[in-house]
């Protein structure tokens, strides 16, 4: 839609990779529909996954303990986060849309999306006391979590070597097994993925709430 | 058990942290059992939780389109791939039980662990086709999830704010909300925690299965 602000959470290796294919045609899909689109691309970024002392500048409010919570909602309530937590933070505040792109390691977010996760949405920004999730990040945006599998589906059914996928992963946009497709259902799947994104300021929007957080 | 041991995967920033205790606790009364205690701690480590090409020393088998569960499983059969992952696959692999020790970020385990889970887990040494999970790295092996949450025991059921813990991780060792507890409160958890290492050699083995990797 016209105007809006997406912001693309990318992380794979290789922009050759089906991920990649992903990420392109949502590019070229919602700046088609006069969107502006900004791309968080983790790995080119070398984006620190590891939450330590290091995302505080200047002192810490309890220099005895370090407790990385209160050190960042602390540091976030005093604009003293590192300026990549900042960056990444601006980015979300700004979009309308935030979707996740990425290919599925060990039924969940590859590290470097995890870290993203940890250190961006930190108290203050994220979630909040009293009110938790319903003061969110999230609140009056749309989010999508579009990922790649290595196996097909029918292992993710119940009675498949990975278990129904439901039970891991609230499924919103899942790419099965693109490396054991053929080109032509590669094709299918970027294709209805487009066809998504033609309609996504139809959908719901969805509140940053546990369930979505199934896997964070 | 006197002989057996044991791989403690730590993953918290501060000694002195009521994860730090719960590791603390668990190294005194496994070796006075007369086990020997191997810990990773993640943060001291400054493990890498990203999983990138230079997981692999030498060439890689498709050097035009980088796949990564791809060029870790042929890196693991050639032995080629970088040290610090070879070191955990060993301790790994020597282990009779395996202790991670966290505190839950975003419902899940922390950028830095779920790295560790990425990187060290490759196919051929955690599992591989045919088979999967049936031949993977936990088979005839004891594992623990202990971990701490930032809200109450009451914040994680039906009705609470973060929902019913069991829809997200497999309840293994608990350890709620240490922060807001009284020294008293913490002192029982710590109690209940060497009570149930005591008795640990004496629990069923868990094999690597999905439903254990939950939110791997």
């Amino acid at each position: 839609m016209a105007g809006k602000k997406v912001l693309l959470v990318y992380a794979h290796q290789e922009p050759k990779s089906f991920n990649g294919s992903m990420k392109q045609v949502a590019v070229e899909e919602l700046s088609k529909q006069g969107c502006t689109v900004t791309v968080s691309d983790l790995y080119t970024m070398n984006f620190e996954p590891r939450a330590t002392r290091n995302d505080v500048t200047g002192a810490l409010s309890n220099p005895e303990v370090f407790k990385y919570g209160i050190e960042a909602y602390e540091a976030y309530k005093k604009k003293a986060l590192t300026s990549d937590i900042l960056e990444e933070q601006r980015k979300v505040q700004e979009a309308d849309l935030v979707i996740f792109q990425f290919p599925l390691y060990w039924f969940s977010v590859p590290a470097i999306l995890k870290g993203w996760m940890d250190r961006v949405l930190c108290q203050g920004f994220a979630f909040d006391v009293p009110g938790f999730y319903d003061s969110g990040f999230l609140k009056d945006k749309l989010a999508l979590l579009s990922f790649t599998t290595g196996g097909t589906a029918e292992m993710y059914t119940k009675a498949g070597v990975n278990g129904d996928f439901r039970y891991f992963l609230w499924p919103l946009q899942i790419s099965f097994g693109p490396e054991v497709s053929s080109e032509e259902q590669r094709k299918v799947m970027l294709a209805s993925w487009v066809q998504r994104l033609k309609s996504i300021w139809k959908e719901e929007p969805i509140h940053c709430t546990p369930s979505w957080y199934f896997q964070g």
